[in-house]
């Protein structure tokens, strides 16, 4: 590539093509994004991998969540068995699941789908103590990076991160609250679920969390409130980047793992492509701090990678536009 | 099948599987209608068949649209040589594409992706005469009716309806004034473009056009300001919804078949599934006058079928999570 691809360049593609200019809307910025990720005017999006990273947390010792720590497990084991509702979306949508144990606190038994990553058994309660040490949280992002790296190398054209881990909306909510930056109770939610009384419980706890802690050094924030499968997720973001290649960003707890990832290395926003604007209660505000534009409001609120499968037939149109579509001049020539 | 489907049973399956109960959002309200529609626990969405539907207009002649009516024909050769919008969203999504001559103003070669269904070579001049004779719309609705049919027939889990036809957003207007009813300026958009002296000639004529007659009976009204393809999109969902098959509509003017549809017989909006919100100023209006909730709002307005495409994966994803989902018991009991 010796000329760089520009965006005035994508859109007078687009814009020259055989219908009304600007009457795909979202769909021609998709396509302007992914040509300017991959600078060229017929980037790849057929082939979708999604990665489903998995941990636990300590606070759930102080129940941020209302189901126990041994759904991440279970979980995982479902999603390995092709029997979790990402799975039956990925198959909708045609994409390869990969679970990531980035830190279960369980011995998973060996899978052609898990992939072992596993930084340590859980995160420590953030609420009392650092939820990692400065070396977990550092080894979460490398791997994560490489992970995203040999996904790529393996043939993906688009990534797509999900996550599964039990009290992890606890652990999102703390990192917006510190890195968006904005008030704790704007970023607390019900998670998988909470009833009123929960609810309050569950911001008393992480209020608490909040004031053990001052740090705003983005790096310090995922060291103390984030997740071993978050800090992950910032790896992968930060791997994909380095590759050039589209990340589908999920719900509220993996548009967290991006904001760390883009605190960490704001260029890193070109890659990430918002899935949709979850139910969960601090996620719109979330991303309007990171300026992001989801694609999908569907009043989603599961995680898993779900609402990102969702999305990745939206880039795949947008790639398909810039590849395949006939320019007006050739409509009215006759040249078809 | 003895017992009916009912939406309380579908829920039940639903909300047993291994998610918080609710937390697909609608998803899970998409999975709901399909079951219904198709009375089963397991419907089918994997065969997508897009017709687009073209016709002429004969309010082309007072300039309602800022291209001219020859578009019409430049642009069914183009979807028939594969090289629209539209046909590089379907090979996104995986659809088949047909294109249904049902009032274009050409001869048309015969093509193996071309449905000749002329019923006569554009409309008349909505704005001084009625567009169609009784006997043209009666065969218009029975044509597009057949056709639905006859795609379901060949294989077809999912029809997808779309539209090619300059003019045809003013004939969509004058149908939503005096069917959604609304008050034709809230009707009136810009369609393909319009500048502000484009848009408020447009609005001239139409009201020119609804003063002519003041029709509020549906035949009536679809004979009056209708086109041959929007009347064959209407007989179209006629036909899906004697096949309990979903249609997804796309955007202003196949909303507007799809209005016309359901003033004709009301229990046919069972089957309809709202692709989107459109650019088009209209449309949102038309669409909560018929209680309809788009599946996305992208800000799209070309038509073509290419909104509906983009609908469709959500459309296999909710048929997916039926079919494919463990139970919570059964994740809990290792039943997997």
């Amino acid at each position: 590539m010796t000329q760089p691809v520009t965006e005035a360049a994508v859109r007078g593609h687009l814009d020259a093509q055989a219908r009304p200019p600007g009457s795909l809307g979202r769909i021609e910025d998709l396509a302007v994004r992914l040509a300017l990720i991959s600078q060229s005017l017929t980037p790849r999006a057929e082939r979708l991998s999604l990665l489903v990273f998995a941990g636990d947390h300590g606070l759930t010792q102080d129940r941020v969540s209302a189901y126990p720590a041994e759904i991440t497990q279970a979980m995982v084991v479902t999603l390995l068995a092709g029997r979790a509702s990402a799975n039956a979306f990925a198959r909708a949508v045609g994409a390869e699941v990969r679970v990531v144990d980035a830190g279960v606190d369980a011995e998973l038994a060996p899978h052609p789908a898990l992939i072992d990553a596993k930084v340590a058994r859980g995160t420590r309660n953030a609420a009392r103590e650092p939820a990692m040490s400065r070396a977990e949280v550092e080894l979460a992002l490398a791997r994560g990076a490489e992970l995203a790296v040999a996904a790529i190398d393996r043939g993906a054209d688009i990534l797509a991160l999900g996550e599964m881990g039990i009290g992890n909306s606890a652990s999102a909510a703390l990192l917006m609250h510190r890195l968006a930056p904005a008030p704790i109770q704007d970023c607390v939610g019900v998670g998988a679920g909470h009833d009123a009384a929960g609810l309050a419980h569950k911001l008393a706890i992480l209020t608490r969390a909040s004031e053990r802690s001052d740090a705003t050094d983005p790096l310090e924030v995922l060291r103390q409130f984030g997740g071993l499968e978050i800090a992950m997720m910032a790896g992968a973001i930060h791997g994909a980047a380095d590759r050039r290649t589209p990340v589908i960003v999920d719900g509220f707890i993996c548009t967290a793992a991006a904001l760390a990832a883009m605190r960490l290395r704001p260029e890193v926003g070109e890659v990430c492509l918002f899935a949709h604007r979850s139910a969960e209660a601090g996620h719109d505000r979330m991303l309007k701090a990171m300026a992001a534009e989801p694609l999908l409001d569907l009043g989603l609120r599961l995680g898993e990678g779900t609402g990102a499968l969702l999305a990745a037939p939206l880039v795949r149109a947008a790639a398909a536009l810039l590849a395949d579509v006939a320019s007006l001049d050739d409509v009215l020539a006759g040249r078809l």
